[in-house]
């Protein structure tokens, strides 16, 4: 007896046969004797197809606030779908939009952060034996307005609503069966990992990997919550994301103990030398960024803060920093950092309008840069992995342009181009093939 | 300076343009100096193609409590790309649910009573110079869950806030251009009514007239709002729906004074003999009718009313009742009543439980009946009127089955299959053809 907080995707409800599906799930879960939460996004294309509505309505850019209201109509319909094909089945369900749900949020339209998750209306409702289905995306502001969570929203709420109340794990139902060692659409042996720390996936969800958003995992770090990340079109048990200190107390109504990520049977990979190699989780890439170089900064104190702090006041978020420590006789040394290319235009002349001030002698711009992750426990206390990595992309003829490391990742930048055989072949040099080719289901999750 | 409700019904938000040609005459409205508030119901077929995504997820029959959050998602959809298209030509425009402009109802989900109106953030909107704009059709009960006000709900959502915010009138924008002294796609001839009562009105309504729903014209005789009936599709003025007190006071900023009714410029229809003629405003009719006799039903005290209260009891709204004074030596008599079609085998099996008890001879039901009705002032008093109806019916062979009639109404139950007939040839009777053609743009308005 366990209470679930269940997520599914707008692929897992992309119609009424792929609803009546997740209805069926849903009802085997909550017959099994489990507490059962849901958290559903919008169907399919609908969010696609109300951004094209307003853009043809507004084609100065639609208003914010409306765009919510008119985004969050995505959400009603599925949820509420979703409760009547739950009912049809003879199990009691109800579904709550983001207010009805105590979602509370600041009045940042389209990119709202949760301020405060009082969930009493779904607890109420679970303690009643029904199924309670939220509204993913959404919440509602201060001022009573609807607001949305922005990119990976429905992620975030699933992961708010467990752990506020105190769920036992949070079920992220995807269109690949969990997390891999690599992209399998690049790496087409690329192994599933059946466990996984909190900290590895933050890393990974940081440098690239799409499956989860990076602020769901955040969130369920934050508040510990076990996650575990499956496929909606199969049964078999998918990635769980480990955290340390999991959740105890809780909502239960009957008191009986709880799952813990601990007592969960899960099938280990084994290869040939899991002893002697590193715990290498897997590759996240990432080829959305672009490099500036800025040439030729005077070594004096703050010179680098004046450069970093002009990109971030321009609202650029900076990925990897690398400085060249000056050897110089003038004293001078280049500053490279990577950004979201999207962003590029922006930063450039953030740097630019610096350059007489500083005395810089050149901003140099690389659209078009790739960047691979290895993600892994204890990296950086074993130099052999990071060897071991230079090797396979030297051997593999690509360059590397920047690295950088933490204690559980070494990322380095490439030219774009490239970054897809990168992956694969640091993905063989560390072993990680599986000996069957990974199942995809096309699409990627959202 | 006047405050106007403006109601656009799913027809004239059918599509991107649609939406656009309401921006344009509403931002024309408030560019005159007016504030004006909108109520919005779904986009043309939106309703029913979640009806029909709804039946397909339940088989069994969707839930109510399901259905209401499904469909307010179409509000939701159409008022946001409202106040999109508005704020795109410069003017400033803000979107509303039920719940937030104050709709508070029952929970009788799919045909909620509103219990309380209170826009106090849509008046706050208008006073910020803002076109505030309101999902028609939805309100918010006390226990916070979304409700449907059931048929006509945007008529009525439109008339409940032009009465609490005191508005100068509330516009209805429909398919055509008016309230018309027949339906025109049965009396081509039929003239556009420029002024009628809310009684007169009320009976068209109660009687068959389909522009606009029952429960909206009880509600604006109730609070005494102006309505204004006219066409999205035109800049010409409608029918005037006229009330007897009119509102005074109420939330303009500026204190300037307002339109009434009688301020408004209309152009009066003139025949020949106007001064002669009574004052028939128009023909209604319905062809959704049936007719249940009961034959033989003993003449004592509460027999009649058994009969009338099992068919009550059973849930179906009685329309005109008509029995017949015994004069037979067994002291029988015959009750006839029309009720909606759709009802009729409730009905029937209601009564012929009671056949027994009672010692009713015999339950005789007769489907498709129609029925006509003659509205105008001072019917009852003028004599003329009702004998003028007659013959009219008489020379073109038309059985009258039934009769019933009150201060402003004469009303005919005949055979469906000639209701029509009779309705043109009441119309010429009363020479209330116009000169042109009605102008209808298909479709019925909502």
């Amino acid at each position: 007896m366990a209470l679930l907080v269940q997520k599914f995707g707008g692929s897992s409800v992309s119609d009424v046969d792929a609803i009546r599906r997740v209805a069926q799930r849903v009802v085997a879960a909550h017959q099994s004797g489990d507490d059962v939460a849901v958290v559903v996004s919008a169907m399919g294309d609908t969010t696609d197809d109300l951004l094209d509505l307003a853009t043809q309505v507004s084609p100065n850019g639609p208003p914010e606030r409306e765009l919510d209201m008119l985004l969050t109509a995505g959400e009603r319909i599925s949820m509420a779908l979703l409760a009547m094909a739950i009912q049809d089945l003879g199990t009691a369900a109800r579904s709550f939009t983001g207010q009805q749900a105590g979602m509370r949020t600041d009045s940042s339209h389209g990119r709202a952060r949760l301020l405060d998750v009082t969930p009493s209306r779904v607890a109420e409702s679970l303690a009643r034996g029904e199924v309670a289905i939220v509204a993913g995306f959404q919440g509602v502001s201060d001022d009573d307005d609807i607001t949305t969570l922005g990119r990976g929203g429905s992620d975030t709420t699933a992961v708010a609503l467990a752990a506020a109340l105190n769920a036992d794990v949070c079920e992220i139902y995807t269109d690949v069966d969990g997390l891999y060692t690599a992209d399998p659409r690049i790496v087409p042996t690329a192994s599933r990992v059946t466990r996984i720390t909190i900290e590895e996936t933050l890393e990974m969800a940081a440098h690239g990997a799409k499956i989860l958003h990076l602020r769901a995992v955040e969130y369920a770090r934050r508040f510990s919550v076990p996650l575990h990340v499956r496929s909606s079109f199969s049964d078999q048990e998918g990635t769980w994301i480990l955290v340390d200190r999991p959740l105890t107390g809780g909502l239960h109504k009957d008191g009986t103990a709880r799952h813990t990520p601990d007592t969960i049977t899960t099938n280990t990979i084994t290869t040939e030398d899991t002893m002697e190699d590193p715990l290498i989780s897997g590759i996240a890439h990432d080829t959305s960024l672009a490099k500036i170089t800025v040439v030729g900064v005077p070594d004096r104190p703050g010179a680098a803060a004046k450069v970093i702090g002009a990109v971030s006041t321009a609202g650029v978020s900076i990925d990897m920093i690398v400085q060249n420590v000056s050897t110089s006789p003038q004293g001078l040394s280049d500053i490279s950092f990577t950004l979201p290319e999207v962003d590029g235009a922006v930063a450039v002349a953030a740097v630019r309008d610096l350059q007489q001030e500083l005395g810089v002698e050149d901003v140099l711009y690389t659209s078009h840069v790739g960047k691979l992750s290895l993600i892994g426990a204890g990296l950086r206390s074993n130099p052999a992995v990071a060897q071991r990595m230079f090797v396979a992309l030297a051997e593999a003829g690509i360059n590397i342009e920047m690295i950088s490391t933490s204690e559980i990742r070494i990322s380095v930048i490439t030219d774009q181009d490239v970054v897809e055989e990168a992956v694969r072949a640091v993905h063989s040099a560390f072993r990680l093939d599986a000996d069957s080719t990974a199942v995809v289901y096309g699409g990627t999750g959202r």
